[in-house]
């Protein structure tokens, strides 16, 4: 396991930095997570579902908030309308059209209600902290660094490929209607990394901007990871349940 | 299990608020956590309570820079001296044999090196964001909501008397020594906290602002439950410690 946090050395060429870069991912993003492992192999409860559902509402929630904060420190109108279609694919046409409405439903179909979810309240504390951890990691960092913390999205369309097949397979609860939110996931993530990335290793170009943004990417990888950590240790076997946060009624 | 979200209705007096505050204590205060009932049950290895002393060092790093936000938001030169000690306490005369220093001695106690606690680098994610989020909280909200999420140490005194006669007699590498953090923390926690009950009851004087009292001593039981929920779910018994934390050379 490398901990990443020198990994620089006297500078390294773009194509280096990029596979440094992939590495953290291949090392550190939560597809190697248990509670994933879990979710892939049709081993969960449909409350442990449920429970991810409603917790990752509050991630898809702050994302536009996160990404109105990266837009107000980019000087650069080119770079603003790129970043912008960020918000009008999680916000939506109206805002009730996009990946929130569409989280939202996913949400919905295994179960919860619509006003629970999108009021938060039963969210794990851990959750809530490591979120906003992220929105303030962007209003507290330069923009290269809250640029190159997006970059876990380089992994995303992987695990989206492995999920969506393996939860229609494995839960009978669980329809194609139910994931339609990662319909167009992939070919949005693939759009906003490439750029992401491009302008990473266009602008990451000293020692020291080459190890902030690998460190950004760590920093972002740990927001995920301690996501599923909090999930697994509430719900996973033996579940722990922090003071009032989500319960289920029934064990599905 | 009450969750507190509605519990003033048209308003209290002094003594039903303390009595909903001293409530939330006893049902949502991390002497309840599994992880301190192992701890003082006796049934810990020396990794868990090394894990303990390192990630908890952060929380007590962080302290003295939310009392000075608090300190920064009050305009009473009185409220600020007797807030003030609380800084002094931790930090020390000469910023080496304060509070912090006396828990860097608890953690080298146990074995830990003393550069790599303060690096704070080994601790858990999770920690750091639910640090994070409690300085933030006290930055970010009114100086009442602030003082009343310090209110955690109304329940501290009967932790310690818990914790530390069951750490002396269960674990044969603990010594007095190791412990001496606690030697003054009941003391300084009865007058910080007198205080602070004192200036909540005093200025919670409507409905809105007793509620907003009550959520702020939620949110700070959170905070601390987090910790011992990341601590319980990367050290216990079959423990999934995330990427780069601190990993035991041998388990004690």
């Amino acid at each position: 396991m490398n901990d990443f946090s020198d990994v620089v050395g006297r500078g390294l060429n773009e194509q280096d930095l990029r596979t440094v870069l992939l590495q953290v991912g291949r090392e550190r993003y939560h597809n190697r997570h248990p509670y994933h492992r879990r979710m892939v192999e049709g081993a969960m409860s449909k409350t442990e579902l449920q429970a991810w559902a409603l917790n990752r509402y509050c991630y898809q929630a702050a994302i536009p908030r996160k990404d109105a904060i990266i837009l107000s420190h980019a000087e650069d109108p080119a770079f603003r309308a790129a970043w912008r279609k960020r918000i009008e694919d999680h916000d939506g046409e109206d805002g009730r059209s996009g990946g929130i409405a569409r989280w939202l439903h996913l949400a919905t179909s295994l179960g919860l209600e619509s006003e629970e979810v999108k009021s938060q309240r039963l969210a794990l504390p851990a959750t809530r902290f490591a979120v906003q951890a992220y929105v303030n990691f962007c209003a507290s960092h330069t923009l290269l660094e809250a640029v190159a913390s997006s970059l876990t999205e380089l992994f995303s369309p992987d695990v989206i490929a492995e999920r969506v097949p393996a939860m229609l397979a494995r839960y009978d609860f669980v329809r194609a209607d139910t994931l339609a939110y990662f319909d167009r996931r992939p070919d949005q993530a693939a759009r906003d990394s490439d750029f992401a990335l491009g302008y990473v290793l266009r602008y990451a170009d000293t020692p020291e901007r080459q190890q902030k943004v690998v460190d950004a990417l760590v920093f972002k990888c740990d927001v995920l990871w301690a996501m599923l950590d909090a999930l697994d240790y509430a719900y996973g076997h033996d579940g722990v349940i922090p003071p009032g946060c989500f319960r289920p009624e029934t064990n599905g």
